[in-house]
């Protein structure tokens, strides 16, 4: 049996790359088709901006995206990034803490992005924590519209994070299969806790 | 804000439908980038045939797919729908075991599918066996080419299907990360323990 790279150049596939998509990007990769021109989104933990850069550029010109975080150099960086792009005007950045996303959200989202752990460059002490990221998960359900996907990307390496992780993973687990389907994507021989999403979409 | 169905008329997105796909769609999503013209892959548990047949497209006229199944009744109805399709020239039958497969392999292969269990429709009590499975893994690791991937669809449902999940996790956990990254994709809050996916990626 041949081998496979024989029949064409080995244009896609090269030694030493990985196919399998880190969870930052596959949450990227679930959100599209559920995004679309004239959506809205929430990146609930905006931090340097890269999901809210992300979520604007599929919600289109006519969609919105809420971005909120707690930290005001967060906001900073994520207002600079979005206007470097020309994105701003369909974004709208919010200083508060991720479990009061209700407050700014009147009616259905077709997605809600989380990125926990603390702000990469910024303070590591400030990270976010079990009981206000599992209400802010289940606010973020709650607002979701048919169809709709909740994106969390978890951090296990840091000081808490594995309670975090304990915390949203014993919620997400509990909600009824017949509303919620909830995935789990990690990677098993890695060490130093790569980051894992938990995704879930409301049926 | 605008809901996000308003936009365009549903037609990719309508309520109830589920986005996430189910390991065993997920398991073919990964292997599409993975196969190509030409190249050889390998279902290691060919059951009904439906993965071979998936296979057999995707490596082309000039491609080369190797088929086992310890159960004869698994071959018959691989080798039916192989025909129904027209693409059995390209395919290898073997009725063997799954950890034999090192056997009928001489050189290196993009892909190496497993679905382990029971044949659907065939003896509930003819099942993979912790052991073997884990040594058909293992050879199937070692004869994947740079840049290939091996997937396996475990179900922990059935009697000793739980313990066959712990072998072959706690084996493929152990892997190198400089050789090998390993993914498991799983619904985390269904009853019935559904199918997962556990996928290891060649570096």
């Amino acid at each position: 049996m041949a081998g496979y790279r024989n029949k064409k150049a080995g244009a896609e596939i090269l030694p030493g790359v990985i196919i399998l998509k880190k969870a930052l990007l596959f949450a990227r990769e679930l959100l599209e088709p559920v995004l679309r021109e004239g959506s809205t989104a929430v990146d609930a933990t905006c931090g340097n901006g890269h999901d809210t850069l992300f979520l604007a550029t599929l919600v289109g010109e006519t969609g919105r995206v809420l971005a909120l975080d707690i930290q005001e150099q967060a906001i900073k960086n994520t207002r600079e990034r979005l206007a470097a792009a020309g994105l701003l005007p369909r974004v709208t950045l919010v200083q508060a803490d991720h479990s009061d996303l209700a407050r700014y959200i009147n009616s259905p989202v077709a997605a809600v992005m989380f990125n926990l752990g603390y702000l990469p460059g910024g303070d590591h002490n400030l990270v976010t924590k079990p009981e206000t990221t599992v209400r802010a998960v289940q606010a973020a359900l709650l607002k979701l519209d048919r169809g709709g996907m909740v994106t969390i990307v978890v951090y296990r390496g840091h000081a808490g994070g594995r309670a975090e992780y304990e915390a949203v993973f014993s919620f997400l687990s509990g909600l009824p299969q017949r509303e919620y389907s909830v995935l789990e994507y990690r990677f098993i021989n890695q060490a130093g806790d790569p980051p894992l999403l938990l995704a879930a979409s409301r049926l």
